[in-house]
């Protein structure tokens, strides 16, 4: 029959043992973000994959790539214009307003897929996976030291090299404004030098012409006025706060040229990079964003965010190393044997710290026995025929040369592993 | 500003502080089951939320109400009909012939989010999620004791009472066949006396007739040929071996009228019910389907799977109670203080066992600390004006009236936090 193949730039995870795979890298990542997230006393929100497709052209914002190109959006059976989310933001204010909780504060994470229709190319998948903070009802100040904390704690525990945390400040929204529109005009006389795609980001959202990798427009903006001469001293200090206290743990910059690609950022904004990446360096980044809240329909809620790409996020990290202890359980009797597998099931209650790999095939002890060896297990314990009449097991140690294998009663053996 | 709702049938998760909420059962049951998965040496695998349609009605069957009435299914920019997955077993199989993994064996889990487009109604959602177990390569025997063993942990380590799992045996595809031909020809002479719901099983789908919750028919039901009558010994010693080994663990029964949903289950089939569900009793179920994989094009692949519903599974939970201790972190000063927030950075990388819960108002002490005392922190660290003069904190034990508050320098309490 014809086989069914997978849609287009729609990756199956699963880490069929090779270590080096993206797939162990990616399962590890979440879990240990999961982790770090729970420990800074931040809630999961799971919000559904599909949203109405308004509620991104009003909060990504319809002139962008994302919702202008890119969303992944169909029409329901009545006809309404559904969207597989793009991006965690605009679905968690969604539900902060549609459960009118919008009058008070929260410290927010999620985790889950995303998808965009692009065209698909390396490293970029039609479904792919964000991890996200959002710290909702807290007006600048003690949040950006928290997220940025957040962030040093996610190299740290992962151990990153090379990696640098970007910062800025975009100023108030007002500033923002004036800055851009000093930006346009400076660019003005320099159209002519520009390619096509920052000529539509001139007309289009200018602050990304900052992010263009032409070499031209580089050398065009080193004349540029900055943002640095739109925002207020204060904004200054607590960029050069921010890199003195955290620099001992992690690279800091400020780099007045960040922008965000998103509509909705204001005031301090931030990319985590990493030069093990080529081109497209950064793997994590975010910003505060003020108004989106009441631009949804809900209360004024200062707010503050970040997202991880998943994907991109675990191809920085090491090989995985498995960290739990392994028994490999090898019943070789010449029928099957109900009661060895009730032992193995007990054995599993009794000690919760140890994978009980129970290996199902008929294969001879040898098969079993090397296999065991190649999953790197610790311990086998093996039931045969032998075994099964005097209500032993034989206990091998696969790691230890020096320690013998012995006999156990069911009873001992019991005892042992709880112990182990 | 318009607001924008959520989806119909669509569910946000977030545990608000309301511990009696579903959404923190939903996220400890996930986490709990991930572990035991792990345990078993199953391996994660992620399909897409999208695959083609025809590979849901190539494998569930287009017979059957999930694809002919409930699949969530759009066409897209090239008018390919596209689907939301169901239910996680297709994908997982589609995903194994794709990557040439069907000569050999796997261990499965996955989790995620699946999708029907059902009219809502209590407790069923368009968006849902499914917890899954697939064991690929292995004929009949040693893996059938193997799910029934991680049924069993799964409702032990969630402690659940009042829960049983239902087996059976459909036989070979013959037996099952054979079976369902007599079935027929014993109901046609009560085919008045059918109602319209199950009138459409016996065309479509006649085994299903046997879970009607029709008092008439379960009448009729009662002389109907039974599948005991058509399978080997052999198959019926399987069951009475499976309950004699685990029944001490959980209550296990032999149902010889359990039939499963889906087309493609053949050989054991079994279900775990609980009475605090009501009518709808069953929150776990599955079977054998050794013939899924050739009928999509791969190799035969014998198989037996379970899958589980989270949102059902989890109310059968008690409430959550956080396990890990927490300190609840209060600056208050009159200035925003750089260093008091490395400060909280460093207390958690030097003792990940406790969350630190930063508090981010600009609220007064003692609203701080009232807080504190609701979100039932175990200690409060206290830095105000007069401890930064002095490089200080206060520490504070929240549960323990015995202890007196303290008062440490940085480096004091950098060496207690480590040891607490």
């Amino acid at each position: 029959m014809d086989k069914i193949h997978s849609l287009t730039g729609m990756l199956d995870l699963y880490n069929d043992g090779d270590r080096d795979n993206l797939s162990p890298k990616i399962f590890e990542a979440e879990k240990v973000l999961r982790r770090i997230f729970s420990n800074y006393q931040l809630n999961e929100m799971r919000t559904p994959a599909l949203e109405d497709t308004d509620l991104f052209k009003r909060s990504v914002g319809d002139l962008s790539d994302i919702v202008n190109k890119e969303i992944y959006s169909f029409n329901d059976r009545n006809d309404k214009s559904i969207a597989l989310r793009p991006e965690g933001t605009a679905g968690v204010i969604r539900a902060i307003i549609e459960k009118k909780l919008d009058q008070s504060a929260h410290k927010i994470w999620y985790l889950g897929p995303m998808w965009r229709y692009e065209r698909p190319q390396k490293g970029r998948y039609r479904q792919f996976y964000q991890a996200g903070v959002e710290i909702l009802g807290y007006p600048e100040g003690a949040p950006e030291f928290e997220i940025i904390s957040i962030i040093c704690s996610i190299i740290e525990e992962f151990n990153l090299k090379n990696c640098s945390i970007k910062i800025n400040h975009l100023g108030s929204k007002t500033d923002k404004e004036s800055f851009c529109e000093a930006l346009v005009n400076y660019l003005e006389p320099h159209k002519d030098n520009l390619d096509i795609k920052d000529l539509e980001r001139l007309s289009r959202n200018p602050l990304r012409i900052l992010d263009s990798k032409n070499e031209d427009t580089q050398f065009i903006l080193r004349d540029a006025p900055s943002i640095k001469d739109f925002i207020d001293s204060s904004s200054i200090q607590m960029l050069q706060d921010i890199r003195s206290q955290f620099s001992n743990i992690c690279s800091i910059e400020i780099d007045y040229s960040l922008v965000r690609g998103l509509d909705y950022y204001s005031g301090f904004v931030f990319e985590a990079v990493s030069s093990d990446l080529g081109a497209q360096n950064s793997f994590l980044g975010g910003g505060r964003y003020d108004h989106l809240c009441s631009n949804l329909g809900g209360r004024d809620l200062p707010s503050i965010g970040m997202a991880i790409g998943i994907e991109r996020f675990a191809s920085l990290l090491d090989t995985v190393i498995p960290s739990n202890r392994m028994t490999s359980f090898l019943v070789v009797t010449s029928n099957l044997e109900p009661k060895a597998y009730k032992i193995a099931h007990q054995l599993r209650s009794l000690n919760k710290n140890i994978i009980l790999d129970l290996q199902l095939s008929e294969a001879s002890l040898k098969a079993k026995l090397r296999r065991a060896n190649k999953n790197e297990a610790d311990y086998a314990i093996i039931i045969g025929d032998e075994e099964l009449k005097t209500d032993t097991v034989i206990f091998k140690y696969l790691k230890d040369e020096n320690k013998n294998q012995e006999t156990f009663s069911i009873d001992e053996l019991f005892r042992f592993y709880k112990s182990i």
